[in-house]
């Protein structure tokens, strides 16, 4: 049995969740609000981020960038092939998918969903952040997001999936960060259908249900962040 | 015959020279100032960041992710097995060479070296970077650097190389990063004594080479930069 500490809004847990859902793997789940820097909390990881998974007798392991590939490379050893493979196709496609992961957790995070995040949710459940947001940082996030969801859009005219015609953890990336923001109400769907077309067919998946039953004390999504027809 | 695009104070690329040193991989070297967000550059790899390898007839590779994970996966295909593996060991241990990897170039870049290159590298080549280093910001940096020095005192003190008893790409992402701070003689060698031992033995490996002969105009590095036995 595997058990992934995670935060409701954080986007590396949130993709990392989506991958368990997407090769079945069973966990337990516990929260963390990383911003407290717990000691046990430490003493797990000690870099003091999320997700980090813990393995029945084995190490914990730390960071959206070690679990998912060792969720792929459990697969490879232990070779059930039944489910969906996190990084498909051959040497090149999967160092696509890496390119991309790459880009939503690392560019997409620094410039939409950790300012976001910041801005919006931890200024409600952290005393060290202010608690009105700053309009020109969101007006600037907004340009940020805008910008990310153009390169979504070309990336789902060209290939069907983000980085090819298989799902892969590069979509569960992309969707990770999205869902944030539309937990916040940020996402102009309306302008960018080949994006709105590319997230129903994820939100409508098993994997990604869990997600939309989230909520944040006092901080209710919009009705859309739930709806599949949105 | 493989094209790696890099910048030679960048700590993402140089890991990954160090890579192709250690797999014996030949390749043909481009400079980029990345922050020139030249057009031909952006065309080859759309976030603006190195390193970039290019494949000969394939697909370019982006990211010290992307690249080093492909350097690992090119060498399971092609099954030569003889030269050190980036990612050694078992399904765990791979995912704790990940965790430090993910330590070094998304923490300690965050935390030192992409701070330090700003302050006292792109000042002199960048017309938007004032010129004067910022002494307080200079302060948190160093403060910062003592702090990764202890956690990788730690590592090598436990292990021998900082992910295990072999050497790794954690290695190589440590030693890239600890490199430039050396370019820019900010590290005190003298502090850290395990440090210092652990990375005499990365220095003096061949693949290391051709980033100590590495100059940066006008900012010539310290003799101990390029000395063995420092």
């Amino acid at each position: 049995m595997y058990a992934l500490t995670h935060f409701r809004l954080c986007p590396h847990s949130r993709s990392i969740r989506v991958a368990l859902g997407e090769l079945e793997i069973e966990a337990d789940f516990t929260e963390e609000f990383p911003w407290e820097w717990r000691e046990e909390f430490l003493a797990l990881n000690p870099a003091g981020e999320l997700p980090v998974l813990q393995t029945e007798g084995g190490p914990a392991i730390c960071g959206a960038y070690a679990v998912s590939e060792y969720l792929a490379d459990r697969k490879t050893e232990e070779g059930s092939g039944d489910d969906v493979p996190l990084f498909p196709g051959d040497a090149a496609q999967r160092a696509e998918v890496r390119r991309l992961v790459d880009w939503f957790h690392g560019k997409m995070n620094r410039e939409v969903t950790r300012e976001l995040l910041t801005e919006k949710t931890y200024a409600r459940m952290r005393p060290d952040v202010p608690q009105s947001p700053d309009t020109g940082v969101l007006r600037a996030i907004r340009a940020n997001l805008r910008y990310h969801m153009s390169y979504i859009s070309h990336l789902a005219d060209q290939n069907g999936w983000l980085a090819g015609k298989d799902l892969s953890f590069a979509d569960m990336a992309a969707a990770s960060h999205l869902s944030c923001a539309d937990y916040l109400g940020e996402v102009p769907w309306e302008e960018f259908q080949s994006v709105k077309t590319w997230y129903s067919r994820i939100k409508s998946r098993r994997s990604f249900r869990p997600l939309l039953t989230d909520r944040l004390p006092g901080l209710p999504p919009p009705l859309i962040y739930t709806d599949l027809d949105f």
